[in-house]
């Protein structure tokens, strides 16, 4: 602890921040051999200056503290998720270096800096720029970013030890099994890594993405993405119930911020977990569900309202009240079948039959169009829960939901999210030592 | 002009605003002989109550006018746009009746209200519901629609007269010529007709695109579509000029809606149209340009600055001034070479070099990620010009472009962009009779 520090001055010096591997990570392959020494200009790297009217804000969060941002923080309106892979070649010292990395960079960006001081503009003129420079001038847009880790970043498909890690892996880290009606495409599933970056404005939340698998470069790198708006849950009070692409207010029952007590028995990993490197983390369960909105919008409008178990307009439960009403499973009709259908969506989901809760975070996306004339759109859940068990104890219950007619779960994904990183220091340094 | 219109009462009476068709079509195939004539509650159908916190807004533009919306609008931050094929049966008839169910629909929407007054849970509960209901709750957003009718609407790609309208076809509206560079896909080209949604929430724009969609049901349906942010040009001088996905500002010099006179010289087409029902409309330009952006992220800064001829913090011409400083092409440095390169994306599409202007409106793109691990990114480019053959002048001016190593155009798409529509009345309806 006391040791004196090397002296960083010198031809092959790293700038502080970033390791070498990063930064040359920045400069791209074919740089390799140009001379890292070189010392740019050093101009302040500052993005939030002239704010755009992108839909951007000022707010920040930060990045350091017990718990990573992006889980609880209010549901920002934008995401950029993507999932990736170590190279093979990669070591767990490239791992610890790695997350290193995107810590020092992630804990810049989310404060509206750019990812190294010399940025987009300050460093050498004959250097590729440190940061690709498209989120210049707009604010820190409430960007948060997660980091997570993929089972198979400790067992490889082959079960082998890739890392040397496989002592770490948490014992609740599996791939998740196969569901009813899965119709999973492993080009968008699964992943060694994942960032989620969510963010007021997209191209906040697209520059992040970009700039920390261009720091992963030789280390890692995109094995699939996904864009999405228009958050389908929220995690405050404050917020207004936003709506998914069936029309239906979604979130309602959500775990808030302010429920700690929820938080802590169904979000934060505790001193249950067999890894300590774990406690203070969560689990993040992805799944893109594509739904076939054009048979959907083709339900007549009760038979729409019996599926969800709430009502179009307000969200009300079936069984009365405002949206906030607790749904009555038991309520029957007087002609004496529930009132609250036994195959919707609301009664499969419902902690009173599942046992459980989860924290939802997912947003709606459209990918374009299908080849038959149809939008390519659905919902990219996002769930955290303390045990990727939680998740699967709902999804199958959901095996007997009405809803199924008109969605395909297409994408599958599970991460450990360690805890946040400490004040001057990574992500998941427990991992390693 | 002064005939009694016919009355509407009966059971097969179409309700006020929408054809049979339109109706048939938010009911869906399935549904086409169910009684249309049952009426609904008839609840209110305005969306905007309770405004979301999505980045939307309360600012709204009107649909009817001299010119279309969408055009000279300061550019709003989200895209959805789509263009739709005609059915092989549809008729003159069948399309005069789509564009006067379009219109109605998009006058109503631009308003933050539904796709008709019953909307998504005013109608009938045995019946589908007229709007998809996402929108529900969100205020009007910014949000215009623009219309227009692509070259194989007059003619099929077998040259076939397939509406009997070819005597009404634009003679400047053929498709556009292949380029230098091009690598065209055609899934993602063309169509028949297409519809521009911006909007402050791409809430609001991806609902706006589905419910027309669906009113289009049996006539016409979707080619191809795309989502957009950060809209890279401006449109009036209040707007500070975004950046591109290669960090650089983007549309310093674009047509702004206070230059009337450029307007009127590039952008409205004026008496010279051999078709009355075109004056006071435009033509758009599509053009999908996929960046190859991680072999853009290690160009050295000097060597981005000269492929732009602009410096990437301001944005400043390099032949010096600030961003909007005229850019000086006959300038040379002391060593006898011009300061704004010879292959200079500036120099190549300056109307000093092309002896033209377009109205620029496009945004980026991210569609996920690439096989290889790139990001799936690039600038979906939207023009207005008063002809194609300014597009063209320019484009092909760009064949010298030093940028044509890191972008790729990938499709490619003209319409027609008839007139505003008047109160009351529907677009294009000179296009008619």
């Amino acid at each position: 602890m006391e040791q004196e520090r090397p002296d960083p001055a010198g031809p092959e010096a790293p700038r502080p921040g970033l390791s070498r591997r990063g930064l040359l990570g920045l400069l791209g392959a074919g740089a390799a051999g140009a001379g890292l020494g070189v010392a740019g200009g050093a101009l302040a790297g500052a993005i939030g200056g002239t704010p755009g009217d992108g839909g951007g804000s000022a707010r920040s969060f930060p990045f350091h503290g017990p718990h990573q941002a992006g889980i609880t923080t209010p549901v920002q309106d934008h995401l950029h998720f993507a999932a990736f892979d170590l190279t093979r070649s990669a070591t767990a010292d490239d791992l610890r270096e790695l997350l290193a990395d995107w810590s020092y960079a992630a804990a810049r960006l989310v404060q509206g800096l750019e990812v190294t001081p010399e940025g987009a503009v300050g460093g050498p003129p004959l250097l590729p720029p440190d940061d690709t420079g498209e989120a210049q001038g707009l604010p820190a847009s409430g960007l948060t970013l997660t980091f997570g880790l993929g089972p198979t970043l400790f067992r490889g498909e082959d079960g082998a030890d890739r890392l040397g890690l496989a002592h770490r892996q948490p014992a609740l880290l599996e791939p998740l099994p196969l569901f009813a009606f899965d119709l999973i495409e492993k080009g968008i599933s699964g992943g060694d890594l994942c960032i989620q970056a969510c963010a007021d404005d997209p191209q906040v939340a697209v520059h992040a993405i970009r700039n920390l698998s261009r720091i992963a470069f030789g280390r890692a790198r995109i094995r699939w993405a996904q864009l999405g708006f228009g958050r389908t849950s929220t995690t405050t009070r404050a917020q207004a119930t936003p709506r998914n692409l069936f029309g239906f207010k979604d979130g309602t029952a959500n775990i808030l911020a302010e429920d700690a007590a929820a938080l802590e028995e169904f979000v934060w990993v505790g001193e249950e977990s067999d890894q300590a490197w774990m406690r203070g983390g969560s689990y993040l369960v992805t799944r893109k569900i594509r739904m076939t909105i054009e048979n959907w919008d083709r339900v007549r409008l009760q038979e729409q309202d019996e599926i969800i178990g709430r009502d179009k307009g307000e969200g009300a439960p079936l069984s009365g009240g405002g949206e906030f009403a607790p749904v009555d499973l038991a309520l029957r009709s007087t002609t004496g079948g529930y009132v609250i259908p036994e195959d919707s969506h609301v009664r499969l989901a419902h902690p009173g039959t599942t046992g459980t809760r989860i924290l939802r975070r997912g947003y709606n996306y459209v990918d374009g169009s299908t080849g038959i004339g149809q939008l390519d759109a659905g919902l990219f859940f996002i769930s955290y829960q303390r045990s990727p068990a939680q998740f699967a104890a709902i999804q199958g219950s959901l095996a007997g939901d009405a809803m199924n007619e008109y969605i395909r779960h297409i994408s599958s994904a599970v991460f450990a999210v360690p805890p946040g990183a400490p004040e001057g220091g990574s992500l998941a340094e427990g991992l390693f030592g």
